[in-house]
């Protein structure tokens, strides 16, 4: 398999004027999974029945395997402006080192910069990967708008919950399995299973992570948990827990979410209801439907060794502990 | 020719959610001349010699010019951002009207909406438009940054100012019209021509700003005079000034430029040194100079009555008063 920090690292950014290029250099440095052009890499592969190592078909699939991940790393810097994060990957974010304004605007150009990579396919592929890739941003924007919005709802639903993280996470992941199938020249059946594989892995992943912010041992998960908890953030707990509480835990839900200076307290009286009312099983129970739901696409692909990595990686998201 | 306007209107924002779409629609709505659509219109009209009222050439242009209006819009929602502008076209700016992060968001929106509008040009032409889009909006990021990084230098000379507003504004005309060409078949000794006589036109009206902030008639220009000189703003009116001053004036001059309480009394002084070192006239004649040499572009094309309009065109642009 080609290494992909390498690949990354090979995109030029030493180019004129400093102040727009050096903080995009800065921000696809600072690593990362590389989760998604690893599997826009693999989907090519499992379509090629692993012919991709030594065919010249890598060139083919590479730079839409590296536009996600430049397109990945521009909404992060726009959402940690957003945001007001200060640290991304324990580093100082973008637009603290810098400032606002570049992050914005050196953010604007990591979103062309993705589109100049995606023209460079193959030339017969250029409008379809051009069509994939606009649904899959759009989405992406979509799914950050409801996360906005559902910040100041006081009714969200799971499902709605569901529909946002599938737009703001997972259809990048599906759209990265497809489009590195749509370039190795996938049949469109294999393409919707690609596709759903990527949906499924994602929305099970952003499941995992909402449990283990609350569940998650801090030593393997790497950062404290009960973070979720304490800035109220409606995660698929706390909306399983509202959905499924009677009046006395509810009204009990309701008053912690009005604690603000009581933290550990505060992690403690959630975590106590929502062990009382099964909510760590039940969003088990969804996760393990959704990982389920993404292993059942890959009897629809080719059988290689690139079909095997996908399996493994379903199962490591499901089990993962950090 | 076909109404600009209502094409932008036709566009769908009618859409989920509406937190995303709803400022798109409302910056869109606001009006401004339309140059880039038209120029992009009117190069396509030139290439097929006036024949694109009546064919079906039209459909194949009109996504492309309409790209390119959305483009604008969206550097135009985030430049007003990075600048706190309020208004925008006697309108509450979107970040004032929402607040910044939805700028940020429904900007980015709006530039995925781009290309998802050049998408829908023929199929054969997708990759080709795609390649001088993205070169379009990477010279208008980069003006951008250049900009910004010239308000905090100390030296800034006239050819650096005019490296600067060719890629900020006249990047985007040039490629307006090369795409137009382009998509109408232009032969690449053509789509050069169509090329230069944006980019010139484009210096030439950066430089006819300039020349208006300072000595355009308030009734005609339709805003205060002077406000370049009160922000100090390095105009090529100041940067030839400022090159052409012997030490005594430039002493007067950096004198003013320390002196922020006195508005009026610092718009006459500077004036006045302007005056006094024939400032005005060295900028028309640099702006001529564009303006003849968008002109001679023309020759080089086919001549009917499209090549007349941008023929007028310059010569208007050349002499407005607002």
């Amino acid at each position: 398999m080609i290494d992909i920090n390498k690949a990354i690292e090979s995109l030029n950014w030493n180019k004129e004027p400093k102040g727009l290029y050096e903080p995009i250099a800065y921000a696809l440095a600072s690593g990362g999974k590389r989760l998604r052009p690893t599997m826009t890499l693999i989907a090519a592969e499992t379509i090629l029945n692993g012919s991709l190592l030594n065919g010249n078909v890598i060139e083919d699939v590479l730079p839409a395997a590296l536009a996600l991940e430049v397109f990945h790393n521009f909404t992060l810097l726009h959402d940690d402006v957003m945001d007001k994060a200060p640290l991304r990957r324990g580093r100082e974010t973008v637009h603290v080192r810098w400032n606002n304004n570049t992050a914005i605007l050196s953010g604007d150009q990591m979103l062309i910069e993705a589109y100049k990579l995606l023209a460079q396919v193959p030339n017969d592929k250029v409008a379809g990967v051009l069509n994939l890739f606009n649904e899959m941003a759009t989405g992406v924007c979509e799914g950050q708008q409801y996360d906005v919005d559902f910040e100041h709802m006081s009714q969200v639903s799971i499902d709605d919950y569901l529909m946002m993280i599938e737009k703001k996470t997972s259809v990048l992941l599906a759209y990265a399995m497809r489009i590195g199938g749509y370039i190795a020249g996938a049949t469109p059946a294999q393409q919707e299973a690609l596709y759903q594989y990527g949906l499924h892995i994602g929305l099970a992943f952003q499941i995992q992570d909402d449990i283990l912010d609350v569940y998650g041992d801090p030593k393997t998960f790497g950062k404290q948990t009960g973070g979720d908890i304490c800035s109220n953030k409606k995660t698929i707990l706390l909306l399983t827990a509202m959905e499924t509480a009677d009046a006395e835990s509810k009204a009990e839900l309701l008053g912690w979410m009005m604690a603000t200076d009581r933290d550990e307290e505060k992690i403690n009286g959630v975590t106590e209801i929502y062990n009382r009312l099964g909510v760590r099983e039940a969003c088990e129970t969804i996760m393990e439907e959704h990982t389920a739901l993404a292993l059942a696409q890959l009897d629809k692909l080719p059988q290689n060794s690139a079909t095997e990595s996908l399996r493994e990686l379903a199962e490591k998201l499901a089990t993962r502990k950090n």
